[in-house]
């Protein structure tokens, strides 16, 4: 007899998994997709597709996003049949799944339907066209709890351990901000601004969940060890209320699926017990790789859509959704402000093409529109680049 | 003072519609897409594109595709900023569209989240991108009911009035059969076992809706008026039983969008008061534009996802959905029958590639495969087609 979920792993026929599909174990086992606990069979896989939830017992509960193994041809001759395997990632069982499902993998359908593309120079889209044929869902049983070793796994707390510490501060009200970007003081208004919101609604200690996606972004977003720092220098220098803040890592990839992705962002930090999102302009929004010959502003995403597809999502009954105020740089007052349209040749937008090209070239950005420490890490993060190209 | 909708829209701002669009103004004024009454505001859109239902109230009601107006640029600029306009069809004003929002028309993702692909081969994806770059939703007021004087106007039934007659049949279930094909007996058949099924179930007098798409259907489907012949003859013959029976046309357009549309299908039905909904293999199906070069089995969608999608779709809680079986000709027995897998040797599937070919040539089908009189509705029109290519 087998002693141990290690050795029954060791002793089953193994399927490799990528870092994304990795991660995407994390989310399953951690409970961000929660009721969904394993890769998707074809039921939960169409009604993602079609619906943009689960359908349990009657009740739709948000799922805009599928998560989906993908498998070669070869493997899902060699594992079909199976009534389990073991997961492995660099050559170490990480899970079993048991009672797998075998479903072809309609790749343009899928692309269509989730990214409102099929365009393979869009990041995602490419990364699906260049996987398995077949996606194989089932039941999943991780043999660990998953940790990256980079020095950043503290960061890195479950849904249940993000609820423990919101209860351990008496919170009674928790906000969210998904992030994938540093923090400039914009940002930084906005959050100070919900905050104050959720007070003169007579919450007496609302707690920020700062939430930095930890998973795979583009190869041109800043790397998460980067954006650790710079959050952290931004909360040392107090832009940020550091004892009513969380600030921990959602360790889902990033797809770039506006509208459909937001909406995943949201479900997960509810199911962490959050009870308001902040969502701001396009988000998970991305150029059109056509640009303005793909769309009239070279957007993928309509910039409004994200946010009123979100407020309109089914299965996100426990959620408020905050709008987000545009904030901009005030060249008048020398500092971020929410913009102001009966005045707005003082605002200046700071893009991140600008942003980058002010650190790359050592230049400091206005005075007020970044912490000073958290400008100092991206700048050191742009400087080593260039030197990297030398 | 106007006395008149008609003086009101004589003195409106005018835009022509085309033969489809007016094909949509009679679906939405008749009320097959309740509680959707005019064509759609961004709003209703953005519902329909990522939750294939509306939401009205926080309730979910099934409406999986976009019931839209494109309008061209030029258009667009001419119109926008009145409080109404009439949409005219051969120059005589139709309808009037109070309150219009205009939005821009972004094809490339409507198509993809509506049919799952962009391929312009397909015929309705085409028609997508040929139209105008701008949607124009609002309140519709129609003038009159729409006749198209086709000798076929009677059958054109709405909502309203089936209910009327299902309660004058003293109906206690009603069964709905899509279809935009012509009736073979292996359908006649399937029909006649839904009927006993409800009976063996306890409904005392179950009435059928034979309910044959009106719309815009691609050139190679068979015309609505030969269709019409064609089921008359089935009636006539006595393969369906005429008493329990009623024959009306369902006057939206095709779009060939599968698992997505075929909930369209359902809902419409609903909205008329049937009960039950049959479906079957690959509903609202079509070749991929690519053949197998774009999925293995060469079709657009699995062949299993509509029924599947449509048995769990949202908002369509009044409907039952009875799942089609597979019928064929039984070589064995000379008749269309259920096909028995322990003996799939003996079945013939008659595809509509092979139909067309015998009738074309003037040949005859197995006996038992369809009504003779039907079929020779449907071998005069092929033939038509013969004579007219000479």
């Amino acid at each position: 007899m087998l002693n141990s979920a290690y050795e029954e792993a060791a002793s089953l026929p193994k399927l490799n998994i990528t870092e994304i599909d990795l991660q995407w174990v994390q989310v399953l086992s951690e409970g961000w997709a929660y009721p969904l606990r394993g890769f998707m069979r074809e039921e939960e896989f169409l009604q993602s597709q079609h619906f943009n939830c689960l359908i349990k017992n009657g009740v739709a509960i948000n799922q805009s996003i599928p998560i989906v193994l993908p498998v070669t041809n070869q493997d899902k001759q060699r594992l079909d049949g199976n009534s389990a395997f073991s997961l492995c990632f660099s050559n170490i069982p990480v899970a079993i799944m048991r009672k797998p499902e075998f479903y072809y993998h309609r790749k343009e359908e899928r692309c269509a339907r989730q990214f409102g593309t099929v365009n393979k120079d869009h990041p995602y889209v490419k990364m699906v066209f260049e996987s398995g044929d077949w996606l194989v869902g089932g039941d999943l049983e991780v043999l660990n709890r998953i940790r990256w070793n980079d020095g950043l796994d503290e960061y890195r707390l479950t849904p249940n351990e993000l609820r423990v510490k919101f209860k351990q501060m008496n919170a009674d009200a928790v906000f969210a901000f998904q992030l994938r970007n540093p923090i400039h003081n914009g940002h930084a208004l906005l959050m100070s601004d919900t905050k104050k919101q959720l007070q003169e609604r007579g919450y007496k200690r609302p707690v920020l969940l700062l939430h930095p996606l930890g998973g795979w972004v583009k190869d041109d977003d800043v790397p998460l060890p980067v954006r650790m720092l710079q959050h952290q220098a931004v909360l040392d220098e107090g832009l940020l209320d550091k004892s009513s803040t969380i600030l921990a890592i959602f360790p889902s990839p990033m797809m770039y699926a506006g509208p459909t992705e937001v909406q995943w962002h949201a479900k997960a930090r509810m199911n962490a017990g959050t009870n308001f999102y902040i969502v701001g302009r396009d988000p998970a929004g991305i150029p059109h790789p056509l640009g303005t010959e793909g769309s009239p502003d070279g957007n993928l995403y309509d910039v409004t859509h994200g946010s009123r597809v979100l407020k309109m999502a089914p299965g996100l009954n426990t959620l408020e959704i905050i709008p987000f105020k545009v904030a901009a740089y005030d060249t008048r007052d020398g500092k971020m402000a929410f913009f102001d349209p009966t005045r707005k040749g003082d605002f200046d937008f700071i893009s991140g093409t600008k942003m980058r090209r002010l650190a790359r070239l050592g230049d400091n950005p206005p005075d007020g529109f970044m912490a000073p420490k958290a400008w100092t890490v991206l700048a050191n993060y742009y400087q080593s680049l260039n030197k990297q190209e030398y």
